[in-house]
């Protein structure tokens, strides 16, 4: 159902069924280590190169995340994915082998959030009862893609992130099979809702209940090495278009959680929000802040890449979404929209942020049925 | 509705609106040059560089697209969006003005397919009542992009193709305020099912009423100069999962047009088609062929990029839709997925192509309803 200007709540809401978070050495020598199921300890995970190694990351993250919704590949309908590399080759090579029709997306840092609101509108509607959202990243093509060689060794300001190495994946199933309104085929054959649900209970790890998707928002900021200042624009229109689409505030939230502004571009957040009266020292987390120590392991402002909030959402924000420690969360992944040619032509460096709601639920919905946002 | 085992058939299909088509000084030389609705003979268009030009044609087509559909940018709700560049630069630059909430996609040369389909999934299930689906490229950012500098005039063998310079836009209207089933909002108003009618009738080009999402398939060529072959299967493999979805076969069609195989690609999509006894010779059309005068504009074995079979499909296949000369088409872009650093590293070029059923809309659908597949 629309809402508002750029919302939608989803009258089904789709369910978070499997993820998985395969992440590199660095990430698992972080303050989330402990968390993610796989920590590669070569980050060319055997590979002749890392553009190889990514796409691996993908082919993991993505065969994991499968196999923890208890399910197999030809489950699955769509994939919804996308890297941050020219043309998306990770993503090219790294999801071939599956052989499932293929949604190749680019949003920057914020394809996690793309993905999952594309991969949640198809399997509401009734296009795909499974699909598949990924998204990853990997420091070295990114420095490869971006920025300088490894071997140069060059000195980064404070203000710059660490490109995660990383993918992310999640199962998104449908919740029409399970006794909500507006059933399809399901409901002709007796006791489909009843073993639906019980098929489902215990892998169930969130429900999508909306999504706000954004624009593309330029303050003019030209400096490709602070990303977070670049991107905090586009993290507050969406937020903001999400709190007038849906007339609720961050009080509505446990956690309004962005993607990869660190720390530069938290307090940038956190100004403009004040700005119009809202206060989110509260309930503002960004996984580029949580996923590395940034004394220890001199990331800097903190963590960046498609893989970050990826990674950061498998591994630590669906299960404390799943456990009921967090009922309702705002996921905001964010991405800035420049590649070296864009800033060698002397191009500012715009954002844009996809805001995705993620919400426990409750025991009593795989009784009665998954209820929708105002249900 | 879900089809086989790839594709969807819409309850409500999607109108296009509007079509729009920007071309370069080469493409208004060829053999549709006097259908495109602007030719530019400046191919930078007055900017300091080819991505801005680029980006330009974008928003030039953009903006046309909907003044076409006799609409504001303030009615259009999500735009599905892509080119060929890295990071997409040329649709992050093009697009920001409208300040439009943006799916950004990658497809390689299927683009147009991926941001109809996207399009129409969102249109049919009512999360947005008009959005805009695009795609484009130019000759000068893709050669820099993909090959050798303009000026040193390297050449070409005979199977590659030329990238168009060009920009193509629909714009998607839902059906459901036309007396349609299901629809939703607009029944309570009296007359809002008649006022949409007429609205609309005289400006639809077509209607979407199924596609058929692609795959990524290799079959281990590494000719990067040599497209048209790399993509033949990914278009096979497209059109056939199409005829088994559908239970139909190319006699279902008045047209089946690919994006940019050219003459090589041709040849063998034909090939591929008759040994599973599906004769393409006598509906089979490609847009790469249709561009250019190969013989007199040396673009050799046809025309290619994202932006071919978008202007292509706005210029000369929905008028014939429009006119009813052609009832039904199989519209499928095709993509070669690859970048400098993948064939660099020795990959293979692996390709997708994204499927589109287009349909005339006959008369008496204005006043009883659209029809939707199979009604």
């Amino acid at each position: 159902m629309q809402k508002g200007r750029a919302s939608i709540a989803f009258a089904h809401p789709p369910l978070i069924c499997g993820a998985a978070s395969v992440a590199g050495s660095k990430e698992g020598e972080g303050p989330l280590g402990n968390l993610f199921d796989i920590v590669e300890q070569d980050d060319k995970l055997g590979k002749k190169n890392w553009e190889e190694a990514e796409s691996e990351l993908q082919k993991k993250a993505a065969e994991l995340a499968i196999k923890k919704a208890g399910l197999t590949r030809g489950d699955i309908r769509y994939l919804f994915a996308g890297d941050l590399l020219g043309q998306l080759i990770a993503t090219s090579f790294g999801l071939m082998e599956l052989e499932i029709p293929l949604f190749g997306l680019y949003g920057a840092c914020s394809t996690m959030g793309e993905a999952m609101a594309l991969g949640a509108m198809a399997v509401d509607a009734g296009y795909s009862d499974r699909c598949l959202s990924l998204a990853s990243s990997h420091f070295a093509t990114a420095e490869k893609q971006f920025r300088f060689p490894l071997a140069y060794g060059n000195q980064r300001p404070y203000s710059s992130t660490w490109t995660a190495t990383g993918c992310g994946a999640v199962v998104l199933e449908s919740s029409r099979g399970m006794g909500n309104p507006g059933t399809i085929g399901e409901k002709e054959k007796p006791g489909a809702a009843e073993s639906a649900k019980q098929n489902v209970k215990g892998k169930v790890l969130a429900k999508i209940s909306g999504i706000t998707t954004g624009k593309i928002v330029d303050f003019g900021l030209k400096d490709s090495m602070n990303m977070g200042a670049a991107m905090a624009p586009a993290a507050f229109h969406t937020i903001w278009q999400n709190f007038e689409d849906f007339e609720w505030d961050e009080k509505a939230f446990d956690r309004i959680i962005t993607g990869d502004l660190g720390k530069v571009g938290q307090t940038i957040l956190w100004d403009f929000m004040a700005r119009k009266d809202h206060d989110l020292s509260q309930v503002h987390m960004d996984c580029g802040i949580e996923l590395y120590d940034s004394k220890t392991q001199d990331t800097h402002a903190g963590g960046s890449g498609c893989g970050c909030s990826a990674i950061v959402l498998s591994s630590y924000i669906l299960p404390n979404i799943q456990a009921g420690i967090w009922k309702r969360v705002l996921f905001v992944p964010t991405g800035a929209l420049l590649s070296t040619v864009s800033y060698n032509e002397g191009q500012s460096v715009p954002g844009i942020a996809h805001g995705v709601i993620l919400e426990h639920v409750e025991d009593e919905e795989f009784a009665r049925g998954v209820k929708a946002l105002g249900d």
